[in-house]
């Protein structure tokens, strides 16, 4: 199954449905079932301390999934998460953006199932591990 | 085992570790092993169409098993979530808060485990639920 | 939404499904949208040292979201499970049977999702917790 | 951290600790933080209609991150699961083994993060994702 956009295509159509997105995230890489996005972390993101806090990793996830689930299905915003999961199992390093590697594991009529892994820029240990399965709304684009 | 703070200790506790709680977070009820967290909603909390986003349920699920946690251990700022897992079952209804109804169903030595259901105001059925795990630093206060 | 099945209506789908849901299983309580599943702890349940296995104890959590959706909703036997989550919070009592309390949260068009406390039974601490998630073929009956 | 044991010595401790081991489960590929674990499919494991249940494949899941973090650490039995969450993608292929790739991505002191991809054997699309979290005992062998 082929892509249905390019990453111009894809981060247009982000930013049309959430408008966050462009000052938050950057696809990095965009392959049939696979993306890599970039979380541009700023003061925003962080907890008292320097650290990524865990919402905007959950957020980096699930915009992560998301993303390759559109990029191969076409347009259909109405996708929602129906269950997430996620281990956080470093510190994340300051000053340092999460690049999120993800894949997606299905890609069915009713449900999309991605898998996660987030890493500190540079790092070769990732930060946390995130699945997260999305419900897909009856129909094409 | 008894609360080692009431509400107003929890609350100022959490604003001083975390300061956007003052915004978004108020204690409705507090008990041995139990809490009532309410997610004050406003626009930055809401996706295009009026929804409250992902990330922000997240963000109110692991902030009332924090709460709930530190309330019962008391101050040891340093616990962190490990695991989180999330189910979205419905959409929260527009202009309502979010109470999240926590229970800590464990809370060990090196790990505490939370449950949490998730409710707009003035509604019966739970838009999420939540479960997560805290690992607990060596040592007390 | 009323029960399709009683107890013992239930129990003689499940046998049929599933044969061995005789000897390991019984339906202690069913109510709309809820049910208490019975693990008949015996010796193939057990790992060294006396204490009920894990993939047990996930079998008793599936078996229990399976029973309670299907009396909502009918002989479906083709739902399937598509996500379970299970957090192992304290080692079983030996030689007690394990008690799962189990609330359907979700029962929606598509997907059904449950939540479950397991005790050994006569403890008032939960062994464990998990809530799952079954996709639900189209059609009745 | 070189690997505590070979393949021959795990599958022996295995067997000691688990007697079930031998009839269930045989190591295919041993390698600092993986192993790729197979399941030996028996009848025992299948439901009615000839696929593999959902706690045998749990089974699987939760002896790989067992099996990877014992190598890794050496001989620590009392090891437990804490939380355990699986994504049940596919139907198995009927009268074909089960593989499951396990990678250990954290091993910490107290706590051990294994991530786990299942495939009938000979496929190339997944039939099941887990993560595990295994909790350390205090000290070493």
């Amino acid at each position: 199954m082929p892509l249905q956009m390019n990453a111009e295509e894809l981060m247009a159509y982000l930013e049309e449905v959430f408008p966050q997105v462009r000052s938050d995230f950057a696809v990095d890489r965009l392959a049939e079932m696979e993306v890599d996005l970039r979380l541009k972390v700023a003061d925003r993101h962080l907890r008292p301390g320097g650290t990524v806090s865990g919402p905007s990793m959950f957020s980096l996830a699930d915009c992560a999934v998301y993303a390759i689930t559109l990029a191969m299905v076409g347009r259909r915003a109405l996708a929602v998460t129906t269950n997430a999961t996620i281990d956080f199992m470093r510190k994340p390093a300051a000053g340092a953006d999460l690049i999120a590697q993800c894949r997606l594991l299905k890609l069915g009529r009713v449900l999309a199932v991605g898998d996660v892994l987030i890493f500190s820029e540079g790092e070769a240990a990732p930060v946390a591990r995130a699945s997260l399965t999305y419900s897909l709304p009856p129909g094409g684009g």
